[in-house]
């Protein structure tokens, strides 16, 4: 094998932060505790699920959306309370983990946020770009495993106190059309 | 960015390590070389298919039990006997591994085992606790590939002549209908 | 955990960039951006998509055969003309990437190619043979996602200045049914 170039020990060790990040993520979903699943992202923060066509033409139309830590923690207890919803199980597969330098913020990233304001040089400064590929599968009781919910996470992640957190997570997803209906987040 | 924290090359070079012992004990599979398999485990080991609602709650009931590599071997040849079977491919892919420090050991990994007996300073020297993703899917002559079976490999791995082994493998499916029958390993 | 063996940094970075190469291959094709995907390739290479079967069975028979960067080029520009295909999104998933020594060389590498000519020690030198699973994602207009091809990768990979690129790809798939038809790479 010849030198190597252009990857050092840092971007393998950042990959693996990135790559763990993402399986924890997709394990507190796919182990349902949702009380968990907002402490992933910033306080300042945008979630998004949106259906590929509107994400490509840059239409804001989406089928989730959540502008803050707090929205997202509403949004479970909302789910919590509204138990009419048949159960089942998802499972969530991760793959083709890119991680990129920060493309420019998006438009809605670009507001001034309390938790950042001030202390850090600019809103691009330790952004990290990541992208991957996913795909969940959904069983409900009594029913075989289908897939579900099929797509792209385009994600802009930051560290905070030591740990990597979601400030932007956009969930692109290829079908309209969903079995059942997406309840949950992804 | 920003100094990376907790993070060790260790760290990675074992999540290589492990990630590959994945890779290899799929490919394994998937290429039918099922006479391979039980080397991916140590002499006393636990290998158990169990539906995620047993798993749950505890109850023992399992699709599939081996609690030895002698098992393991048994099995294998049961299934090369017995060739009433439509042929079929399978197809493994893993997600999301996670690496965990490792747990209590489970109350049937505390049975002493000749292979150890005395060698080891305790049962949870070394262990290695790994959980992953999987789905599985199968593919009948003639017919197209569909989704077999999707869930949580929850895992005890060591490390025995340098290599890592499975001394636990439980396979925790989603569904309780499986197309066609479970009749290989996952 | 006892000492780590046989696993080096270079080993780990290595297979980070491998695994680069397969996330910013599948996101090319998922993207739609076909006009990057011969850039992938070395000038002189072998593209084949091929059921399981005729692999196994050393047929020659492919649904896919391209053996130069030219032969893409042109097969791109063949589709791009074409335009009776119903619009589809591709989502790929790759998983159990395997790193190994290489092989000797297929008996369709062994042609010589202009590009390394005299350039080379020998045909293997540098070489890396990976294999890693897949699993294609089809999403029709107005219908569910659905399960298009599985499979798995068998390839070559060298290093062209700097760059990894793929000498050889085999797409070995495991149905030969597939819903609607193999128009795009996989």
């Amino acid at each position: 094998m010849r030198a190597l170039t252009g990857v050092t020990t840092m971007d393998a060790t950042l990959r693996y932060e990135v790559e763990d990040l993402y399986a924890a993520y997709v394990e507190c979903l796919d182990s349902g505790e949702l009380e968990r699943w907002p402490e992933f992202f910033t306080d300042a923060c945008l979630y998004k699920i949106i259906p590929l066509e509107n994400f490509e033409r840059g239409l804001p139309l989406a089928l989730m959306l959540c502008e803050s830590k707090g929205m997202l923690q509403d949004r479970v207890e909302a789910l919590r309370r509204i138990s009419v919803y048949a159960p089942r199980v998802l499972r969530h597969l991760v793959s083709g983990i890119r991680i990129r330098p920060a493309p420019p913020p998006s438009p809605e990233a670009l507001r001034p946020s309390p938790s950042e304001d001030g202390k850090e040089t600019g809103e691009s400064a330790g952004v990290i770009s990541v992208q991957a590929s996913y795909a969940v599968f959904q069983t409900l009781v009594d029913e075989p495993t289908q897939v579900f919910n099929v797509g792209r996470y385009v994600d802009r992640v930051v560290r905070e106190d030591g740990k990597l957190k979601f400030k932007e997570k956009l969930c692109v997803f290829d079908s309209v059309l969903v079995p059942g209906s997406l309840i949950y987040p992804l």
